[in-house]
């Protein structure tokens, strides 16, 4: 069942200056919509993990940014299916059936500008999300939408501070406990 | 019918260094995925304008971006469905059937860090992408989606110098004329 899926990012490529604010929205973005771990590759960068933290403890769940040197060492030794989100695969919805059935654990791995060719080569998926060049975060969020149909948008998250109670106009966010 | 439908951005509260990127893949997913133009609010910052303008050249269709001092006139003078997409609003899915049934025009309007209380009185809805912190980039994303039924997946963009041919391992780019 796809809902026991464990989902996992691989952000490949970090800079710190350059990629701090859309490195952290790909882990928010994961977070919210139902992955569980963001595997930081590049630069090491301690803040991105910080940010999701602190995101963690007001609204709750759990999500980690893990630090990983060795890109190809992690590609090579995940024991589940691994998708690369590039604007050259094959698109997201022709194969989604089939990753949806693959495997418990999946690896969805998003680059930053340059991506090496090998990236290619080590996953189980190239998927495109439309063969435009638009955005890493923008991919990640329909990738996961597809994956999850449409679940994503109605996850609990436990053990928070605060919580938001929808609303027409304005802001209610009621504090926990 | 939805697919006539004119869909333009509305970006508020741009950084010009601290929001470059981010204001930069708003407009790209935006373009990607069936808007056809952005106004850039906040600090002018031709750099966004200039980089989906090369986008555009390169991969085709026409996305503008426009700057307006202005935000309070542009919400109030906006002839079209107005819609604010904010962590704090009501789920998505619940008002998409009326949005998708309001107008030929919608303006979807994303914050960067602050957005003034008056945007939650000037614009039509107040929309959460889940009630998760998470990126304007990808709540604009599943935005888009909702509204225009997957069919954003697969837009025509004419007129540019390259097109991709989706792949399962590495890149084939056809060179146009």
């Amino acid at each position: 069942m796809v809902f026991n899926m464990k989902v996992e990012i691989l952000r490949l490529g970090h800079r710190k200056l350059r990629d701090a604010r859309i490195t952290t929205h790909v882990a928010l973005t994961g977070r919210a919509l139902g992955a569980s771990r963001m595997y930081l590759c590049g630069e090491n960068d301690p803040n991105v993990g910080r940010s999701v933290k602190r995101v963690c403890e007001s609204w709750g769940g759990s999500f980690d940014v893990v630090y990983r040197e060795d890109w190809q060492h992690l590609l090579k030794s995940y024991a589940g299916v691994k998708v690369h989100l590039t604007m050259y695969g094959l698109p997201l919805e022709d194969r989604m059936p089939e990753i949806r059935d693959g495997s418990a654990d999946l690896l969805v791995v998003v680059g930053s500008e340059k991506v090496p060719g090998k990236v290619y080569e080590l996953v189980d998926y190239n998927i495109s999300v439309t063969n435009q060049p638009h955005s890493e975060i923008g991919a990640l969020a329909l990738f996961l939408d597809r994956l999850l149909g449409g679940s994503e948008l109605h996850l609990d998250f436990p053990g928070g501070k605060r919580r938001i109670i929808p609303q027409g106009r304005g802001k209610n966010v009621v504090k926990l406990e």
